[in-house]
């Protein structure tokens, strides 16, 4: 539970965080992000809106919270096999993407915290670095078995699998299906050399 | 000039078309996406805000059109090299992001015309068909000369490249240079194949 995060707070949040940040999501989904208010949210939950504010600073706070209650990081188990292990990072991805309310959301929360480096610098820990440390360990497995280089640039890998995926959803609106999903793993595994750290121009 | 595009009329827009788009890029790069109004586009530009709203609906489609006027499209010459060619594609792909305004204010954007399929079609027109109809021309004249499969899928390259490219940009905030310009390049001459629509799973 990682309520009241960007608040900043080290106390757990009100109890009723859980239906506030369930009502937040449910309001995303039905308003998107540009028209979603803690007034609605409040309304939604059926609490007060300064109970809101007394835990979330603003909307952006908020969102954050919500999403990064269902935001996946989990981590890859050692399948013994480089391409199962892959496709599960990259599926991992794609469910992250795969629905309106996170594809658009994010970008838009990251595009909202992009002024303040502090609040940018937690949104970064919360939706980056556990998903991104977890599957940088089953690259490093990977290159442990010589699939991939012994000094893999897993930042570059994650960068063109997140990258592609979230580009599809929100701006060319394309499918994310089990065919980009298996190009996504081989473009990785075809030509390791290109995502060595080593490979300089 | 594609003033008032976004505003769907045919006419060439107001006079005062260059200043207040001028304006517009000028108070995003001071305020961001998220705190760009009228009023302060209207008083950039010196002019009343009733003279904006004739043309344009709304914030959203007087951005697109001043982001317009900057976003490169060029078509790539043919250099007889396909590696100089991509690296082409590629560089302008990453001038197109690598300034704040258009970083942030692309997928804000996006994210604010999505609920509205007329606008988000506009959006494509403007943002994406046209580079990436310059761009698939280069790709099939690499593939043309047996350097990707004659069936190369430039969908999935651009979306690599540009995914990976706006993902760094905006949400681990990396930088976009030569190294990773060079690396999009040979993702896709390294292992070509994985760039076929043949490919299938």
């Amino acid at each position: 539970m990682t309520s009241a995060y960007f608040s900043g707070s080290s106390e757990a949040g009100p109890r009723s965080a859980g239906k506030i940040l369930g009502a937040a999501r449910t309001v995303l989904s039905q308003q998107g992000y540009p028209g979603l208010t803690i007034e609605a949210v409040a309304a939604e939950a059926g609490v007060g809106k300064s109970t809101i504010y007394r835990w979330w600073p603003n909307k952006e706070a908020l969102i954050a919270d919500a999403l990064a209650q269902v935001f996946r990081a989990d981590e890859i188990p050692d399948l013994g096999d480089t391409h199962a292990e892959l496709r599960q990072a990259v599926d991992m991805t794609i469910s992250n993407y795969d629905n309106d309310e996170m594809a658009a959301s994010l970008p838009a929360l990251a595009v909202g915290l992009l002024p303040n480096p502090d609040l940018m610098a937690r949104f970064r820990e919360v939706f980056l670095l556990r998903k991104r440390e977890n599957i940088a360990v089953a690259l490093r497995r990977a290159a442990d078995r010589g699939d991939l280089p012994h000094d893999v640039d897993t930042d570059l890998v994650q960068d063109v699998w997140a990258g592609t995926i979230l580009y599809r959803r929100l701006m060319t609106g394309e499918v994310l299906d089990e065919h980009l999903a298996e190009h996504l793993v081989k473009i990785v595994t075809a030509s390791p050399e290109q995502f060595s750290h080593k490979s300089c121009p």
